[in-house]
């Protein structure tokens, strides 16, 4: 036996007692005729102390030869601590140790084992396995696996049953950004690895399954933007017989419980806002809403003036920053500066000091007297102290540029307070989008997404204002979840693939597959996904998901670990009738 | 709201309430005046009930119309039925329809949609949509998902924390198996999928996660045997700190927690039995212990005579057959024809009658006496009545023929009870395996795996002796899981591939990379892996696995429902800088 206790468990209601303990060196210090060595494993850290008075001396001896990492195990006795260490949990005892094994020697670490260690990313990603025993890592990891659990049971008790459906299955003709795999019974063919089951869920509606739910790999081969994985983990789920009411309120939920259960918060109902709402209010589909700061829209008591700049622009919208009254010149500069940056884009920047005694100072004095003024702060809601932020040009664009400097500001006031949660469902998103490059609308969700009945008149007319029964779950700025009810009659499915610009031909090329499977029965059903990196991320009050993967790739999809992928030898190769012709440059 | 019901929820409790249904339409009948149908989802069937008197006429006629597989919504009465049905909970009730609709027609399905259908294997799988709605498969998803919740809930409530590892990644050399995956941004070299994540596992010993599960998908490309997926589930478990004893005492609860769970069985201690046990005994490495049938080594008795045939085999062996002493010369013939099939190999067999008055009767009486007989009978355990079958021939095959034979009976005698549990742990397995074609030995787990403390001297003097720590978990005759515990210092593990034929150099070209995580500090460590397919498929009383997955391969690998594996287009392979050449033959 390896072990009587693990090293997070000892209690002083332990003292007295022979323990065997096993873990991994911290640390040690050798005084000479006394050796103290913090013992780790996941559960803790107990102190070890070794002494020339109560330990056998060849015991004291090798002690004294432990190196950080080593892994031992100790018999010993539980003795109360003479200085108690209130930081740890087993800091009242520690064990006099009167056996050592040394169960395997450890070479120096390329990094330290600690909370804050000297290791860089690339370092610690080429040694995971190291990195994995630091605090930080090893409980974002227990994290996860506790979310997960806590998912399954969640859905479990709503009578929701789980099915693997297959990674192994066939490239799609849109699916540029499949990973594909040569078959070596089925010569020159290949399967494909799933960008997400949908169309198997979908089956699984048509099968009657009712409520599926899966937490299951996707796989995407594109370029990584920062804090994306060429294989992510889904909550993927479809309900049959549901509207979306039913859906919302189901992953409501669970979400609920999720917050309960792994961070202890208890949330009220979801707000819900609509898409259009959304981007008016906060110029972005996934507005975080934890602080306020408000678009207010300035055309009608910004537009009467001799100001050109404001005359020309589609949109004049503002914001109210709290506080912001007192900024210098030169913050105020610095921060014009910062919107004029080609990632946002901006060409320019007025602001307006709301003063403590209830005058304005602007950019703009010379076109706008205080009663103007004073509508703009009503407008964006400024109250004296605050600093408005004002923005115009083309709306949409302009409205995504007050997104990014409302939530740099709202960063900057330290108003995204990690361990607050602000949930929030966004409904109606537009059906579909017009794509400029290939001058047609595109599916903003996907294909089989279903318009809102009394929007399908609008289908002919302005196609761009058809609604969707489509919705995201946003938290803390962040989507983590999204989903559509989705058409299941064949009429329907038809119209949408015509207004979508596909013949019937191309329609039955691309998803003959699914149609025909709905013309023996579908139910009507919908369902979303919640992306499960993100979500356990944000409830772990962090936004990388690298940190909550156990072994991730690095930006260019590699594996710095095991050096994956490799080139894989000629013999393999040719078993696959395959040849690798590199480009020449 | 679709549905304020599932079809399998109303009771005489619910009379007069006013419901919603939807579903589909498992049948009806039309007997002019009055329809019924039966209304079929995920939960049940309820009756419908529309008539002439008290349902409108127009949906009356509607009712006339449905074709089955139509999925419908009724409005209606909760009403006492007059002839009740007791093979259905809802039977006590119908439902009496005021408002019909029609939310999706169907197209008449290939096949019945009942528990005995009329499609064949071939159909059902290219349809396999519509064979889930089927209750026998249905069901059987639904087991399966119940039983890995509950692998889940007993593996959480331990303290076992469920890492993902990745699917994406690096093949290895003696891969032969793998599936390799093409990447596009890193050209010209490919990804693997895991034939398991051993490696990943061990790294999280290192890593000190302490105790990891997962439920994972695991591929392999190879010749596919009746009943082998190219993907299949593992239920993969690692745990550190621990000896063997620890971890069939974890693994044993689950089991255990399991049959209870789903099975409703309470099984006590599992048997312990060495592999030379088993081999001996039953001729096999994993016995069905539902029914006894054990082997009875017959040198000793029947190599004292001039019988040349037994004098001259290495081995003589036999099983007494319940009651088979009654068997008549010819079903004697058959079972002697079936020994002798290629399959199983046999040269020909000797049989021995008990008969009821204590008197024997036997195929080679001229040979041996009522004496030799009777101890033949003692050393099979034959009572009077039973048939002795006897075998020779060399130790090995003549082992495995007389198991194929003793698993032949079984199955006719109706010994294997398909909701009778026997559980049983089979451990000591030798370390390594004599191969006759490269004529070295190989490792029978592999290379990782450990030998026994006490065994270690005969690796020099006689290593196909050296037994490891390793075990395997078997269920009514079935492998079900199996593992090991680990080599986790440098000094075994060069020695072991030494053992194994690895020149050093070898051996850090192909295992370098665990090797260097082995010299940061591992810990003993030891795991097991379950077959979650096949588990499932014997805890739910069968042995076919395919039935116990959503969406099955045939034995060509073949999603045949969507056609997969299939060609992919040019475009693609020129992005992956891929040719393909076909052998023309």
């Amino acid at each position: 036996m390896y072990r009587s206790h693990t090293n997070g468990e000892l209690r002083i209601e332990n003292a007295n007692q022979e323990v065997t303990l096993s873990g991994w060196v911290q640390k040690s210090r050798d005084k000479g005729f006394m050796v103290w060595v913090d013992l780790r494993d996941r559960y803790g850290i107990t102190q070890l102390i070794f002494d020339e008075d109560r330990t056998p001396k060849e015991i004291l001896d090798k002690a004294k030869t432990l190196g950080r990492e080593f892994v031992i195990q100790v018999k010993g006795t539980v003795i109360e601590r003479e200085a108690k260490n209130k930081n740890i949990a087993t800091g009242e005892i520690e064990v006099l140790v009167k056996e050592l094994t040394i169960l395997n020697e450890a070479k120096l670490p390329p990094f330290t084992i600690e909370d804050n260690t000297d290791g860089g990313e690339d370092i610690r990603m080429k040694y995971r396995y190291l990195d994995i025993r630091r605090n930080p890592v090893k409980n974002n990891l227990i994290f996860r696996s506790k979310v997960a659990q806590e998912v399954r049971n969640y859905l479990s008790n709503q009578d929701f049953i789980e099915v693997e459906t297959p990674y192994l299955i066939k490239s799609t003709p849109e699916g540029a950004r499949d990973f594909i795999v040569p078959s070596r019974m089925n010569e020159g063919e290949f399967y494909a690895l799933p960008q997400s089951p949908q169309t198997f869920k979908q089956l699984l509606m048509v099968g009657g399954m009712d409520k599926y739910f899966q937490i299951v790999k996707c796989f995407r081969d594109e370029d990584l933007r920062a804090d994306r994985q060429p294989e992510f983990t889904q909550i993927d789920c479809e309900l049959a017989f549901v509207e979306q009411e039913d859906i919302l309120n189901i992953f409501e939920g669970m979400t609920r419980h999720l917050l309960k259960k792994v961070n202890n918060v208890e949330i009220g109902d979801f707000p819900r806002m609509t898409f259009e709402h959304a981007m008016k209010t906060y110029g972005n589909d996934k507005p975080d809403i934890r602080f306020g700061m408000e678009f207010g829209e300035l055309n009608t008591v910004a537009q009467h003036k001799d100001f050109k700049v404001f005359n020309d622009a589609e949109l004049v919208v503002g914001i109210a920053v709290p506080n912001g009254g007192s900024y210098t010149r030169k913050e105020i500069d610095k921060l014009i500066e910062w919107v004029k940056r080609p990632q946002v884009g901006a060409l320019g920047m007025v602001y307006v000091k709301c003063n403590e005694d209830g005058t304005f100072k602007s950019s703009v004095d010379k076109f706008y007297d205080q009663e103007d003024l004073a509508a703009w702060a009503k407008a964006t809601g400024a109250k004296a102290g605050d600093l408005i932020c004002v923005l115009s040009g083309p709306a949409n664009k302009t409205r995504a540029q007050l997104s990014a400097l409302r939530m740099e500001l709202a960063e900057r006031l330290g108003l995204r307070k990690s361990n607050e949660f602000a949930p929030l469902w966004v409904v109606d998103f537009p059906l579909l989008e017009w794509d400029e490059e290939t001058e047609r609308y595109h599916a903003m969700h996907h294909p089989f997404t279903s318009p809102k009945k009394e929007d399908m008149e609008l289908l002919d007319t302005d196609p761009g204002k058809v609604r969707a029964n489509a919705y995201d779950l946003v938290l803390n700025g962040n989507e983590i979840g999204g989903g559509s009810i989705r058409i299941y009659d064949k009429a329907t499915q038809e119209l949408m693939f015509k207004h979508l610009g596909f013949t019937p031909e191309e329609a039955k090329e691309q998803f003959g597959f699914l149609m025909n499977a709905f013309e023996y029965g579908a139910p009507p059903h919908g369902g979303l996904a919640f992306g499960l990196d993100r979500l356990v991320a944000i409830l772990g009050g962090q936004e990388t998901i690298r940190d909550f993967i156990a072994f991730p790739k690095n930006n260019s999809g590699r594996d710095v670990m095991i050096n994956a992928p490799a080139a894989v030898s000629q013999e393999v190769l040719s078993e696959l009738n395959i040849n690798i012709t590199l480009p020449t440059e």
